[in-house]
């Protein structure tokens, strides 16, 4: 079940679209009997892009902020949620530790760890904040433009268990990308849960790995409700280690930028598209939107690596990259370009914003200083049927087909998660 | 958790309410404790009272209508507690069956139906109408107000299962409160899931069984946050089977009200409380609210007995009956008397409803001929946080605390659905 939020769209419902919304029976029924095989990632946020002919995941972010960017009206559906994943998890649970971001907190990041706090409080736990950062030395209250008020304290390990001072909490919450690597504080808390679990953490994380599960997860889901996966699957590939100072490696990169280019243009002939291909290249590990390139034309490459122009060094990502295919948004809010985000608490929708950027073109990246977020609020003020009058026939869910492929991109998640799980490695 | 929904209340917020804010996560694990010992009914709709100085449930139904009533906005909570009560029961599950009251609907009861389809719908399931109506012979279509069609199929029974043609569900949703008796048709259905069970139709029933179970109830949770339980519980006592046409059963009734009046009279002194006690005299089984009595003095009832005044007989219930502390209404809307009842499924609070008399007093009883009802919407617009702006401290949720009382009369119906499961009976 997705809620029914209010999109950007206006036109006209399109195949793909009407497609999803016939099939929501099958669809909801296919996800409960994939999530009785597999555990969904205790939380998880996907961008979306929505072409219009194509709909894709693009990042799937295991540890996300931004939760003060929901409408506060979708907080109940996130605090039911949090309920059903505790249920799960520890029942019997009084107290949950939430480990924020290592790092001086910005005043959004504050109050996406309010909302936090406030959705698991209210779904019946003590919550407090674990800093695992060392420079965090002693517990600090922040108030927030709210007036209400945030403790960070130090987080404090003994032999078994990670907590604060009389606070021993059953489960523990990352909200740490830990991309600095897992720290030693972290490792061997075999007595309480760790969610997500340190592979999840962006040193054992690749982007290629999350697309390869999904390309998986996407051929099955085409065949449930008959559509060829490409419609929802962004193509990718990848070639290891980049440094452009060397031959060889700028080779490889221009050798699979212009081989997905081509695929690209196949399929962007067979469906009829007029619309120019592109990709996009970027880190395999999560870098908040940093290094990400924009690739119409492998001979961008060319000048690129020839003579890097001013500024335009730092756009090139580098270590290991994943060479994605860029999917157009078609969303706009205001005149700027959208994307949608949506948020997932166990194996549950539970809202979304936009991102949006007024300086960004079509076929760029939105993640980038100068974005704005717009919540999404249920579509409820128009529908509400006015006692006596002759309704109108509801307005279909467009949030829904996010919903579906964000749900999509979670089930690629937990298969990302299970194949890197080191307890499942030892046994098979 | 609860939704935060806007109520009718406007005052400060007073001793109780803050008591139940405040416990909040010591009142969610409590909750979360009780559902792994004991099964949530299906769904359930309670009808709560509050004083002021007391709040407590009155009602506790457990065949909903009503559905259409919630605001359109709580939907994706009902649709999100749906799917976690399939997870449970049957999760493989294609079909559900969803048996209606027998009898001609009326356009507000299709209403309720069309809207509880659309739940189990989005929760991903294929749902239809089987109607164990003996004059409901063969499938009938009916257009409701918004254009939607709802199909009305006879259920079909074969040796061990209950379907339709070509529909063979693994759950059975009974809407019906069987007050006629459990017929034939739904018995030893041992290979499906038929919820709620038999045992909740009001041939097995009992308020007095419910209230019971409540006062248990009352008395562990008043405990746990530290309140005397009277304040959430209305006192009750019952007398049998009663025909005021025999002198012994009316003097047992008039004994009953004078003890439990001068019960309430103690409390009301204890808490010095001005308000004239009353009680309520009803049928201890099901009646849609007909033959419901407010009883101020015990000479109310003297009167009655000596010379039935016209139009008064029917007011006055018969066969066995409850005799319940009254618990006057203190909420308005425009100046109309106004009681919430609260929506659950599952274990999950998932909306609510003002029941609004503009003809009944503070001590009456408003489920009667008149009563409008008042969706619940969410306290939403109000607390939007506004971008730069210095937000102000968010409102407390004051519909919470009758979503805590709710729950509680639902933890009670699942101990009286035990006491008299015929399953669980056989065994001790």
């Amino acid at each position: 079940m997705v809620p029914h939020l209010v999109t950007a769209l206006t036109g006209p419902i399109n195949e793909l679209e009407q497609r999803l919304l016939d099939a929501t029976p099958v669809i909801e029924r296919w996800f409960r009997l994939e999530w009785m095989e597999h555990t969904p990632p205790l939380y998880c946020a996907v961008d979306i892009r929505n072409a219009g002919f194509k709909l894709a995941p693009v990042d799937t972010n295991l540890y996300p902020d931004g939760w003060h960017n929901l409408s506060p009206d979708v907080l109940p559906l996130a605090v039911q949620a949090a309920q059903a994943a505790i249920e799960k998890i520890c029942p019997e649970a009084r107290n949950l530790l939430i480990v924020p971001e290592n790092g001086k907190p910005s005043s959004f990041y504050l109050a996406s760890l309010a909302r936090l706090q406030e959705i698991f409080r209210m779904a019946g736990l003590n919550v407090r904040f674990g800093s695992i950062d060392p420079a965090v030395k002693r517990s600090t209250s922040i108030t927030l433009p709210d007036g209400e008020k945030l403790t960070l304290e130090p987080a404090q390990r003994t032999r078994y268990r990670l907590g604060l001072k009389y606070f021993d909490p059953c489960t523990i919450l990352l909200n740490n990308d830990l991309a600095a690597g897992a720290p030693g504080i972290l490792e061997e808390l075999h007595e309480q849960f760790l969610l997500p679990p340190l592979q999840a953490g962006w040193t054992v994380r690749r982007k290629s790995r999350h697309f390869q599960c999904y390309e998986d997860v996407s051929k099955r889901f085409g065949k449930l409700i008959g559509i060829d996966p490409w419609l929802i699957n962004p193509l990718f590939t990848s070639c290891g280690e980049l440094d452009l100072n060397e031959a060889g490696s700028a080779e490889c990169l221009r050798g699979h930028v212009d081989a997905l280019l081509t695929k690209v243009r196949r399929k962007y002939k067979e469906y009829g598209i007029n619309e120019k291909p592109f990709v996009v290249v970027k880190a395999d590990r999560g870098t908040h939107g940093m290094g990400i390139m924009t690739v119409r034309d492998v001979r961008d490459l060319e000048q690129l690596s020839r003579k890097p122009a001013r500024g335009k060094a730092s756009q090139m990502p580098s270590g290991e990259v994943i060479i994605q295919e860029g999917v157009l948004t078609n969303e706009r809010i205001h005149d700027a370009m959208a994307e949608p985000v949506v948020y997932m608490i166990d194996r549950y929708v539970v809202g979304g914003f936009y991102r949006v950027h007024a300086d960004r073109g079509v076929d760029e990246n939105l993640n980038a200083p100068g974005a704005r977020f717009v919540p999404l609020a249920f579509a409820g003020g128009a529908q509400l049927p006015k006692p006596g009058a002759r309704g109108e026939a509801r307005a279909p869910n467009r949030f829904y087909m996010y919903g579906v492929i964000a749900r999509l991109a979670m089930v690629a998640a937990s298969y990302e998660l299970e194949a890197t799980d080191p307890e499942l490695q030892a046994i098979s």
